[in-house]
């Protein structure tokens, strides 16, 4: 197996499958495998990715890309944890007189909040404050708590892209807590791809960028994380137990539309694109709810 | 199916299940039923809790209680999404100056920071600021989006107890946002039956009581609660998509070890009840986690 694998979540003709991607089409094996791993989440769980993808590499595809649509990569995970703004401020936009944090700050988001690629981000009409938030998350691959943080890469089954997307004037809503805020249904993204784990090349130093049609919004890498992939693991693992399927989101870098002077939020029509190093290109354009 | 009927999740014989539970014991209905509704989760879906109380009531017993464990009642749900304080203060321990808020605070628990009635809560070595909420719970059975006030409890399949145990230090940890003293595995219950829900009366002024070793920590009636059910239910479901099975924590009165004066934590050994009109007594013990 190696890093160029791409498995994929997708609906085909009404039928949510998985597989692989190759420059050729999608290779479903969930024709072939279904029946034992419903979805990914059961493939982790199962470390079945890299004999899966030795085994099936060579196989032809079954259908063309443009036939099915992206689901997010892992339908159904326990859980979604997203750590809040997590890359220090170049321009110090988020200047208040205050040291770096000592933990990060962590909130949860649900599946349904989050569409797969290509699809179109909601915006609701409760609000026009719809932004973006281009971000790696890491699937867990292993179950741990109190993991350290020499061993925490070894929990780790793949990555992808997410857009975090949030309703900004919702998020304060309450005087704690950015829970509504970040779950409106269909709001953020996740994908295109899991891409399994390897090394930690893939991840220590790599470049990640959001365009907003086109034009750069946010960039900034890794090796410049406030809170390390490492040290994230560890943290989380302290108070709950990861799960073959779960989802850490490791936060953004600074330039949020809500950061702007005037703030710029996304409107129907836009188009927004999350990229890194050799996880892809996330793209979602916007659309108002349908009432 | 009365008020009366009470449906139970447990672990008998190392096995998962589910049932009614009477004076006489426990009516196994997941032996009979369990190929179609796995779980309570699939019951309340499948809208079926009425019609096997109904069905099932004269049931004999297949074994006595005793030789059950109980689950959380929703063993996994979708969502658990928590309120925070929702009980106006008596004696002003909240002052500061500031008015009503006009929105709830909403967090998210994961199931596994849960255990059921009659299981011990879990004191982390992290911490020794163990405390308890009392809060009643409410089940969705229908799924639903922007739901109305008027309309809400339409969506209510049940009712049960919390303690919304949380670990006070870690919920300060970051700037924002309760997660992490939130979600420790083990630190909170539900439980013990799942209710049916029947009408309003039920639920619209009842007493809800948290005691520590018997003695009175929290006291109110649902009748003073600051956002009622119908509110919650109709806010919530302007952002999520909620969906048969989700679990809503409503919110606990004053009076948490916290907020006492110097706070007191729960220690190994105490036993903590939370009790309300019609949903029974959720028990649970204290035990420090085993390293």
């Amino acid at each position: 197996m190696s890093a160029r694998t791409r498995f994929v979540s997708f609906t085909h003709v009404d039928r949510p499958g998985w597989g692989l991607e190759t420059e050729d089409g999608i290779i479903d094996l969930s024709r072939r495998y279904g029946h034992r791993w419903p979805s990914l989440r059961e493939v982790v769980e199962a470390h079945a990715l890299a004999a899966l993808a030795e085994e099936c590499a060579d196989h032809a595809p079954d259908f063309p890309v443009d036939e099915m649509a992206y689901d997010i990569p892992i339908p159904r995970p326990e859980k979604i944890i997203c750590v809040g703004v997590n890359y220090p401020d170049r321009n110090e936009e988020y200047k208040d007189g205050q040291a770096a944090p000592g933990n990060p700050s962590l909130f949860v988001r649900f599946p349904r909040s989050f569409v797969g690629h290509g699809q179109a981000l909601v915006r609701p009409p409760e609000s026009d404050q719809l932004d973006y938030e281009g971000e790696i998350a890491l699937v867990i691959g292993k179950t741990g708590r109190r993991i350290s943080e020499a061993a925490a890469l070894y929990h780790v089954a793949g990555l992808t892209l997410c857009n975090e997307g949030t309703i900004r004037d919702w998020v304060r809503h309450a005087k704690f807590n950015v829970t509504q805020g970040k779950n409106f249904d269909g709001t953020g993204s996740l994908g295109p791809w899991l891409i399994p784990y390897v090394d930690e090349a893939q991840i220590a130093d790599i470049a990640l960028e959001t365009r907003v049609n086109g034009a750069v919004r946010q960039r900034d890498r890794t090796s410049r994380m406030i809170f390390s992939f490492r040290r994230i693991i560890a943290y989380v693992s302290t108070f709950t137990t990861l799960v073959p399927g779960d989802v850490i989101v490791t936060g953004t870098p600074t330039g949020a539309g809500a950061r702007r002077e005037p703030p710029v939020w996304l409107k129907p029509g836009d188009v927004v694109e999350v990229e890194a190093d050799g996880l892809g290109v996330l793209r979602n354009d916007v659309r108002d709810e349908v009432a």
